[in-house]
């Protein structure tokens, strides 16, 4: 595709969605993308950067003077606008806000004062809000009326003078409705308000339970400052999902366009970590090498041990960080989730331990090392169970991602108590 | 809370979501729920019903009359109503369909003869379709004139005499026209059409990458059907990416309110499949024991080789069925991937073979353990890392669910190959 003809290109790229030019930039290998960017220029508009991964996008971004920039982020909703530009450099950002028109510049400067990854780098600050005592028909004419109004909305925010929100409406139920009507009457009083400092996390799991559409984003003192709308929010809610899978591995952002150096760094970093653990239970097996050089059996069951535990943690581990991104887990139900993975851990034992034991007593013929061997597996399966379920949540309390710490800690305890339970048992009882 | 107080319970719940009084059933540990459910039996409704999460409905929906559920699935849009009655058991569904009247009736059975996780399934059938050649005030007087319409949408599709959509309008640009224009003028003509039978799981992703707030179903034959909402699309876009992090850790559903002999019962299965797979890594060990009685440090070393592979095994598949999961891996880039985890994978084998060797070589004073030991981390690295991305893939094409089957095929690789390596070379060179 990519040979040259630029007019072919063109044509056959002039009729896609926005979304799809990001995905075909982003699928064109490095080398070949600069050719294709300059072949496509002028059909790549703000939409289709704001659609682009992070990595893709900021090459795209740095090869642009801060004048193009500008004029990309002033054809956007504050919201896409403040994802473009929050990830520049300062300087560049500086540049970029010095080449907007004042009111755009406001917005944005504002957007940027607020945290990352709060609702308000995600709100929009353009919105409908229309007094409480105006009619429906006040309200079509006004929405007539206004040339510069944003056109894609989903609901209008009813305020009082204080421009607080009093309540919203669907556009539906405007439609529906005689014009004589006043708003009051047709808005719905109970809304979901969004603080402009909630974590957007927090912000995708109320979309997600009141299944809402956009959203009032208010500031401290109860004002509408913004709007959040769910197709922001799918963004979020897929991210974040998704962000936990490769953070219990220790994979960073799992980005496939993230540079080749950077991605080795951040998954070396993880490896380096458990290269620790790694090691730290390696010197529990030289502490008893002694009863390894005795019985050689033993270092093939230990795996075994130790492997089991780990299974039947990342289970357990799995299912409490997932209980706890999507606030599954509350202080009521804690104890009942501890007492579950306390039954299913000892069941598991019992099973797994007893199975394994009959194996061995049958393959080595060696009652006492089938009993220390189901006894280490019984006392790892509920070490296992416990450390899955109490690690996460204490790491939690503690106000850090269990998502990115909990299975180092995890892995430590269940190999180390894996190694641990067989050999020392078979040390203490002199099994050979 | 709970205690007898009925009247009390009956003031508390009252103001709250229908989401909110599902949560309180869910946190109610189930001795309690009955009796919560008893005292306020009437504040709950379809709406309710259709937030719980699956166990908890099953449980509730077992106690009501087939009549009380189909008095509750009447009062729903037919997607939700569907999502009630997909999960009871055949006799049970059948007395419920009997029990409603015939246009619900026809609209639900239409609804299960889609397969599950379907588009078809996701759909509600209560939606605005209007002929081209209406203009603005036409479509605002059958709003307003129609009282059986279902009261939320947000956006009207524009059908043409075979009843195929051609164009659909969102409510904001019908607020913003004269009513004399023509709709065939407000309207978008691009739209992104859902065939009825598409994987629930594709729809998603579409609602996604074009953020969309509804879209039109059609037949096979282009006929409008129905329409999903992106509320809907919501729960599956967090219950997809949340499912993938469970299915590679082999937790099931890993829902906290499921039976405990039902978790019991999925978790086991998984745990003896990962059984068999230490056991044949500890039979690659048991081969080599010969070995290991000359040299116990190998019994120490040989875990930390597996389980660096393990780990890094694990980030490249995490990435991996990510990547899977959204559409990012297509055939144009399946390569590059493949060739980034190659380079990524002997980077990390060098590095943290040679710092494990140097370790082992001042604690040890062992220079040939020392070079085998570098050597058989940099295979068990290349052996992670090309099974981490091979494995998931070569499962993707095969179709099968990759999430679920790669973590066993990928450890089996991983112990085996870093067991069999150590221990291979260490027997080849005879170190001892």
């Amino acid at each position: 595709v990519e040979a040259d003809d630029t007019d072919e290109v063109r044509d056959l790229v002039e009729p896609l969605h926005p979304a799809d030019i990001a995905d075909l930039i982003e699928l064109t290998p490095g080398d070949q993308r600069r050719a294709l960017i300059a072949a496509i220029g002028d059909q790549i508009d703000g939409e289709v950067i704001s659609e682009l991964n992070d990595w893709v996008r900021e090459e795209l971004i740095d090869s642009l003077s801060p004048h193009q920039v500008a004029s990309f982020a002033a054809e956007l909703d504050t919201d896409d606008a403040v994802a473009i530009i929050e990830d520049m450099e300062e300087a560049d950002q500086r540049a970029v806000l010095r080449a907007l028109d004042p009111d755009d510049r406001a917005a944005i400067e504002e957007a940027l004062s607020y945290p990352e990854e709060s609702a308000g780098r995600l709100m929009q600050r353009e919105l409908i809000a229309v007094p409480e005592h105006w009619t429906v028909g006040d309200v079509l004419d006004y929405l007539r009326g206004s040339e510069e109004l944003q056109t894609d909305f989903w609901e209008i925010f009813v305020v009082d003078p204080g421009h607080r929100p009093v309540g919203t409406c669907h556009l539906s139920w405007i439609l529906r409705t005689p014009r004589v009507v006043s708003i009051g009457d047709v808005m719905k009083r109970e809304q979901t308000l969004i603080p402009v400092d909630l974590d957007q996390e927090e912000v995708a799991l109320r979309f997600q339970k009141y299944a809402l559409i956009s959203a009032a984003v208010v500031d401290s003192s109860g004002r509408l400052v913004g709007m959040i709308t769910v197709d922001d929010v799918v963004h979020i809610i897929s991210e974040e999902a998704g962000e936990d899978i490769l953070r219990l591995s220790g994979a960073g952002e799992g980005d496939i366009n993230e540079p080749l150096p950077s991605t080795i760094r951040t998954r070396m970093t993880w490896l380096l970590i458990n290269l620790g653990t790694a090691i730290l239970a390696a010197t529990v097996i030289a502490f008893f090498s002694g009863t390894i050089a005795k019985l050689v059996a033993l270092s093939a069951l230990m795996t075994i041990v130790s492997g089991m535990g780990g299974n039947a943690a990342t289970q357990t581990m799995a299912v409490t960080v997932r209980a706890l991104a999507t606030n599954q887990l509350t202080t009521s139900n804690t104890w009942r989730m501890i007492l579950r993975e306390w039954w299913i851990s000892i069941a598991n034992g019992i099973a797994l331990g007893f199975l394994m034991a009959l194996g061995c007593q049958l393959y080595y013929h060696d009652t006492a090392l089938s009993l220390i061997l189901f006894a280490a597996m019984i006392i790892n399966s509920i070490n296992a169970g416990l450390s899955g379920v109490l690690i996460p949540i204490g790491l939690d309390r503690l106000r850090i991602d269990p998502a990115i710490t909990s299975t180092v800690f995890v892995t430590t305890m269940t190999d180390c108590m894996g190694f641990f339970a067989l050999l020392g048992l078979a040390t203490l009882f002199n099994v050979h």
